[in-house]
């Protein structure tokens, strides 16, 4: 598949828009964005845009435990099997969406992570066909209340942790044609590279976790599975910027700190 | 609120359609479910249609370790909070539809439940107004494969254990103007009670519910939250019908073994 960033958007409050973007040109498509689309021929700055999320998913799933280094870092066991939760769809935002501070308070902790698009209708994918139903890539932010984890000593929270409004800022820009064995996730907070690791550090890989996990849940096109973050997590201060940037996706910027 | 009992169904594969249940007489009703809504004139025999999921959720919420008779008898600690996790939407199925036999085999429990209904969006509601929330409610199985559950030492598998095709019947019908503190859940596996549990037992009530929840999550109109279940959940044999009857709501019944 051809190399080609893909996002959705809004001009002026109108009805979502998507389409290609090349450099700081966005080129409308009609049709959809997993089938059959053409360009419309009505352009647009991406200055002129209001980004989006750029997928609408039915579920976001994240993985734990996802990465060797990190498991290194923290004594883990090495996981038989792809561990995961779901984010809920409430915490689903997009590029230069503020992420919210929890009313509870608590610290809060970025985890720059990629994304796997799901193209196509998937149930029981063997590994060698898996590919074949990833549409694309995208970069994601599983925020995290840090507080709220493992407060109660009987049962992890994972996902009221992770499931906060606003807690997944994913896109802006869903790119196809990657092979996500060669890509980096880099996170920067207020300007400080905080998290630069390698995909190919992944337990479980694209192929092995789009299939493992369609034998449990039937994934549906814009389903997105959060790969999982590596090592240097940290937490955010109110007015923080959080960007996490992949290589040939993009640049994922979103601040902290502004209540509901 | 009147007590009306809502169902969504289908006649002949047409488009989906909703109305009030009176015994076996459907009254199809036109505009909106939770807002403005009139009768179309048009009614059906209960045994003509197809019943649907009563709702159509962003997200279903289930809790853990929410009644008194359970906590007891599993040696579990008083929550502080609410405990909850996410039921994935391709678990989410409809009165009649098989519940599917997990691909990886294992014991599979069923657990009755009480599912609170919202009507309106509901962010940071208190407990005094949380009530208004909410539109009705429906029986629900909170299906779980229990081999899984707990087979990782380092992280519980909640999401996946509950989140499988098909693991999550709800309905048939909504009922409003209930007072749920009032109810009981029996359920029932193949013509003997299993479970049958006053929800005067639950930890924290349905307003509690409603406003702690909503502190994290906005909730959208359609959105459950399932109550959690009680004593008496037990494992299911392939063939095994389970019913899970409310009284003032109704009874949900779904069989289980049918591979997909």
């Amino acid at each position: 598949m051809k190399h080609t960033r893909w996002v959705r958007y809004r001009i002026d409050g109108a009805e979502a828009s998507f389409g290609t973007l090349h450099d700081d040109i966005v080129v409308e498509h009609r049709g959809q964005m997993f089938g059959h689309n053409e360009p419309t021929g009505r352009t647009a700055l991406l200055s002129q845009v209001q980004l989006l999320a750029p997928v609408e998913p039915t579920k976001v799933i994240a993985l734990w435990n996802n990465f060797g280094e990190l498991r290194a870092k923290l004594s883990l066991a090495h996981p038989e099997e792809p561990l995961y939760l779901l984010k809920s769809p409430n915490s689903w935002s997009a590029h230069g969406e503020p992420i919210p501070l929890p009313r509870g308070g608590g610290k809060v902790a970025f985890e720059g992570e990629l994304g796997i698009v799901i193209g196509k209708r998937c149930s029981a994918a063997t590994e060698s066909e898996a590919l074949s139903f990833v549409f694309g890539y995208t970069c994601a932010n599983d925020v995290t209340v840090a507080d709220i984890l493992f407060r109660d000593a009987s049962f992890a929270q994972w996902t009221r942790s992770k499931g906060l409004d606003g807690f997944c800022p994913i896109g802006p820009v869903v790119a196809t044609g990657l092979d996500p064995s060669t890509l980096t996730v880099k996170t920067v907070l207020d300007g400080q590279v905080r998290q630069q690791y390698p995909i190919s550090d992944m337990t479980f890989s694209v192929a092995q976790l789009v299939s493992r996990i369609s034998l449990d849940m039937t994934l549906l096109p814009g389903d997105v599975i959060l790969c999982g973050t590596s090592v240097g997590v940290g937490s955010m201060k109110p007015g923080s910027l959080v960007e996490v940037e992949i290589d040939g996706i993009g640049r994922l910027a979103n601040r902290y700190g502004f209540p509901t």
